[in-house]
């Protein structure tokens, strides 16, 4: 099955012209100065031939392979796929490709992705979901390779980064809450050495006393992961410690779906006793049941902006650049308004 | 914040050595003609100084560039970051990168994405959701890039494949409707340009009689493609033909979604008035209410076993080679017994 690939030569012989001139031919940037009439039986020859030119060539005398590493630590959550979507195909219409690495949230591996990566020659990298102190990040950033960090940020601003208006979307989701007649709202907090953990907490805190929300430290449980595990494990320390609530705040989509898990098992009906508000609106949380009140953030957008970020560092921008998108609110079935009752 | 990148001569420079011993050192094939003395001297300066070889120069002297591309048609649908996963980590311990690449589902797309992932010089293809006739990944084998298609098939048997045993899931899955007491059921089946589309509709129909399914052609449906839209057209397709059933068989969960989303508004109560099954137990399909009777296919293990088909390509197996994975039912909610009275 296998054929040798045709070379360089075989073109330039068939062509009967000499293998430079090929070469100046296939190249947009020097085509020029080649005769057209030379140029159009070139490219017909390696047409017919399927002749391809070495990337590796190219990549040596560009030093560009346009080549970008995309490391998510697991393409299987299903918040990544529409942003690694959007990179992909920033990238494309300019002629890049996208290199998948996964890291499981282990550093170690991220360290070896990003030297097998830069030992390939890439261009720049996106990372999603860095720890605040990413060391990885920071040491490829200061070792030349232009990156772009997605969905969280650096502590170091000199790495640049797309985020979401975490405060806009903390406060649209308590305001709903509290529109409802929420006071005793608990909080699934997210792992606290992300910057999406400790700014959505934040948020939290500094909005809680303006909204009337109560101020209880027992409210407040501690994700050590964005995972189902974490949510359902969270819900039950929360219920073991005997404060009531009439709603749960979730870091995240995965956490929520989590509680709910955990709240079905218990016979805690939700929205009927306990509302649940999530955040990212990943896939398919409008058919899970109850269909999930969520904050709205920018996947597809979030790898559009990471991978315009990168190019333009790419083309020599040395300043490194933040981009802050904008959140919405999409109410669903998990929450309602409580009953006149309860909220006295 | 952009760092001139260490070069070989630097090294070479720092080490005391000539720029030819350093790179037998940095190469595990060569680095036992180097003194061991001067490999960990190498090593350690090259290391300090943050010198990564150059993959394009290997590239060239190796004529392979250790990266396979992957295409899917939409790395968003929930089927495919299982296998790309699976891709990826086979790849990885393997020294080889994976470059993705999303086609819509367009062939023309298909094609420019296979062109420009060959003059990168990738050494092999994965191809998932080909067509049976897919020219694209035909030409790619032909031309001698390494091809495995996984989950779908082409007609042709030249070209490696993972698929599943999809007569045994299509069997599993009617055989459970018919153990419930369902005799009229109903099929979404899929496009019938795809090999799981026409080998799970061929299953359907050979299995019919010997389970003593109603023979009713009013009650097989086609969907144009594998989506949710397509799911709920066909819901209502069906209805319309006025055509009873007591369950639906769907060559796809995508499908059964859409499925579930026609019947709820109709209010059809699933499993109470109607049963539904899917196909693949795609992420999730879990967590939907009612959660999903699937039948299981390891979408994981299709990655590994693409990725390792391939790696033997590239190392000079000839022959194409075909992996059919096994599969399994899953039964959750959304089936259940006909009542006596129904099924009689």
């Amino acid at each position: 099955m296998t054929r040798k690939r045709v070379t360089l030569r075989d073109v330039a012989a068939a062509a009967g012209v000499h293998a430079s001139t090929v070469s100046r031919a296939l190249d947009p940037r020097t085509r020029a100065r080649v005769n057209a009439a030379v140029v159009q039986r070139v490219v017909e020859i390696s047409e017919r031939l399927g002749y391809r030119p070495n990337a590796a060539a190219y990549s040596l005398r560009t030093s560009r392979s346009r080549t970008i590493g995309v490391i998510v630590p697991d393409i299987e959550n299903p918040i990544f796929p529409p942003m690694v979507r959007g990179v992909e195909r920033t990238l494309l219409a300019h002629g890049y490709y996208a290199i998948l690495g996964n890291t499981d949230g282990d550093q170690a591996r991220e360290h070896m992705l990003v030297k097998g990566f830069t030992a390939r020659g890439i261009d720049g990298l996106v990372l999603a979901s860095v720890n605040r102190e990413d060391r990885v990040a920071r040491d490829a950033a200061l070792g030349g390779t232009p990156v772009v960090t997605v969905n969280r940020r650096l502590d170091d601003p000199t790495v640049s980064s797309v985020v979401h208006m975490e405060d806009s979307g903390v406060l649209r989701a308590l305001t709903h809450l509290v529109s409802l007649g929420h006071r005793r709202i608990a909080v699934i907090a997210g792992p606290q050495d992300t910057s999406t953990g400790a700014e959505r907490l934040e948020s939290f805190l500094r909005h809680r006393e303006t909204l009337g929300i109560a101020d209880d430290p027992r409210l407040i449980a501690f994700a050590g992961a964005y995972s189902e595990g974490e949510g359902e494990r969270c819900l039950e320390e929360l219920i073991v410690r005997r404060a009531p609530f009439t709603a749960i705040f979730c870091a995240n989509d995965r956490l929520a779906i989590g509680a709910l898990a955990a709240l079905g098992r218990r016979n805690v009906a939700c929205p009927g006793d306990v509302s649940v508000v999530g955040y990212n609106d990943m896939p398919m949380v409008d058919r899970i049941h109850p269909p999930l009140t969520t904050v709205r953030v920018q996947q597809y957008q979030m790898g559009v902006e990471a991978a315009a970020i990168l190019l333009a560092m790419i083309d020599g921008a040395g300043e490194a650049r933040h981009a802050v998108l904008p959140v919405e609110l999409v109410i669903r079935g998990s929450t309602r308004a409580l009953a006149a009752a309860e909220a006295g």
